[in-house]
């Protein structure tokens, strides 16, 4: 290989401890030309969706390498440890508890998947609660350095990788049923459908379960309603987003992730669903 | 070039999202040898003022290369998005609010300016809300790879940077009128003068806009005074500063960015400011 | 050399402001080859107690290189700055406040020491209050880059490292005391002490001094016990620890680091203390 391989790396590790910091050493020890891109550490804990969409929505940026994700509520259980090969050349490292689905279907779908949980390449012994540092940093190592999906695993069904329950916005009569599936620092809300199409500067309502309820404008970006306004707008991913500019939507709207956000639609406008 | 590129990377993106690997990824797709070194990340949200300050106070200790800053509460609307070439060679790259123009002038000022707004290299289709990913990391990358400032963007007055408005320390007979210019995570306070030259132990009077007063120490070091008690310094930028040892002096004094804070001078010290 | 040097970086800094970010351009400018690993640098402020573990905890993952660390409450006054050479041919390099002597044990103990307060190698003018910037950085990229000790520093008695005060569990009757000597981010508590070898599935009672008391069960890992329970484990360091599935053990049981944890045994259970 020419140029140095990439390994990127996901977790609810945050950065306050040692966690991610011994990940990068372990990997640095086995395979020194690697460069290692912290992809984000501040998944919420144990939030296996929040880390899956991350994944997923990012992949399309990220370099062809080896995809070190850890989001791992069910550490030392049954839950498989896994390396998947995708039909793109990436390769994803995680545990099996469906954080790697929705970037393997992004990416056009698993061609091999290993089971690395009694991997040669472990650190021993293998913690009962710390397998990135254990297993997933330093096998995602061995394939940047070379290694083959079949030195790192035993073979198991590529068709067989766990899904995650995902929700899906509905139509109800002039209301969209959306829901939050992403909220970022700054409060801005991704819902769980693509763009709405809007006519710029229109006006919809929002209503959420718990009664709180708001006109938002539809915009391009944060400055086109005034400070403290909420927008509604395509975010970066193309994804319908709701804000606040230079204010927080989560905390306005009382919403979380996995909450239901309902947007009555002007009469005029006509919208399907995929 | 014989060493590798270097790109520093300020933001207020936070490290709770993927918005800083994001961009770490699109540099390393684009310039794979360069060294990306993330100066901070934690600008308070779209605060220009203290990201353009954090910028040109590090800039000396920072290696000539590219230097990535985005602080961009405008992004998506009129204001420009610039590349511009300084006298010592470096190049900054970021939204055209301010942020870029204290480093700018404290490295001998502006030689060439681009508009990048529009640049081919631009990732497409460029969003309204993340330029850092679309527009700034890109170009930035391009650059570090060996672009010259004429391919990235259209040529534009280097002279019209945007400027920023900062707040001036003065004399109001023996009472030093200072403003706090920035707060760090430890509650230490960077005021908009220089050193006092007070003797080490002499005591000052603090008194806050809110009505807070206190009495304060002058020394070289957070252990110069006992435990608890309030400090007032050269830090290590030459800038005045206000302290309490293991303490926090912003809660102390229930000081923040911009709010004044006046110092009653000893009898004997004589003080002139620039 | 083949290979890249490595540097691991450990600190109090945080993320919030720029100093991480200005030691990694220091040290870029230095030596550009190293490779700058972040350990962590949310050890407490000021809590050398707690850094000196996390390092210690952390130097057997850790590819042997120099190993920069700086929690530093006494910055700029008469503690020595040092450089370290250990039996496994590591190099550590920060304050001499304690933070260093678990680590440099953990290694086969100091074969050479230097004072690198007035290292011909800090940057002028060194700074009262940032010393990792002026000394610390500059100089473990020097010896990253090949300087010897003896050209970095002044040599001192490689067996007069200040040492640290450490709690001790100790066995009373049948009631082990133990301490918290670290609580990380998700509020699992490291005790000062190995392996219980309880058997699994048993059930111990816990006490603080505060009167909190509460029955935990021994396990593997976080999953043995139900979601909210709490767990007594052998945790990825090989210590005793404390968790509460899906939950936060230190929140539960009001500990804090240093305080004291009692731990009832079973009437069967044999245990010695080292």
């Amino acid at each position: 290989m020419t140029s140095k391989p990439i390994i990127t790396f996901l977790s609810d590790y945050g950065l306050a401890d040692d966690f991610v910091g011994v990940c990068h050493a372990v990997v640095a020890g086995i395979c020194p030309s690697a460069v290692v891109i912290d992809l984000s550490h501040g998944v919420p804990r144990g939030e296996v969706r929040a880390g899956a969409l991350m994944l997923a929505g990012a992949l399309p940026y990220l370099p062809v390498g080896v995809h070190l994700a850890v989001v791992d509520p069910g550490v030392g259980s049954e839950r498989r440890a896994v390396a998947v090969r995708l039909a793109d050349g990436r390769v994803l490292v995680g545990p099996d508890n469906g954080l790697l689905s929705p970037a393997a279907e992004r990416a056009g779908g698993v061609l091999e998947a290993v089971d690395i949980g009694r991997s040669r390449f472990a650190l021993q012994p293998v913690s009962a609660t710390f397998h990135g540092r254990d297993i997933f940093a330093p096998v995602a190592a061995r394939i940047a350095a070379g290694a083959g999906l079949a030195e790192v695993g035993s073979a198991v069904d590529p068709t067989g990788l766990a899904g995650l329950e995902l929700t899906r916005a509905r139509l109800e009569d002039r209301v969209l049923v959306a829901h939050a599936v992403y909220v970022d620092a700054f409060g801005n809300i991704q819902l769980d459908t693509s763009e709405l199409a809007l006519a710029l500067g229109q006006s919809v309502r929002l209503a959420t379960a718990d009664g709180v309820s708001a006109r938002a404008r539809y915009g391009r970006t944060f400055v086109d309603v005034a400070a403290g306004e909420l927008l509604v707008y395509e975010d970066s991913y193309g994804q319908l987003a709701v804000a606040v500019n230079q204010g927080n939507a989560a905390e306005r709207l009382g919403l979380g992730v996995g909450d239901e956000l309902r947007i009555s639609l002007p009469d005029k406008l006509r919208i399907s669903l995929p």
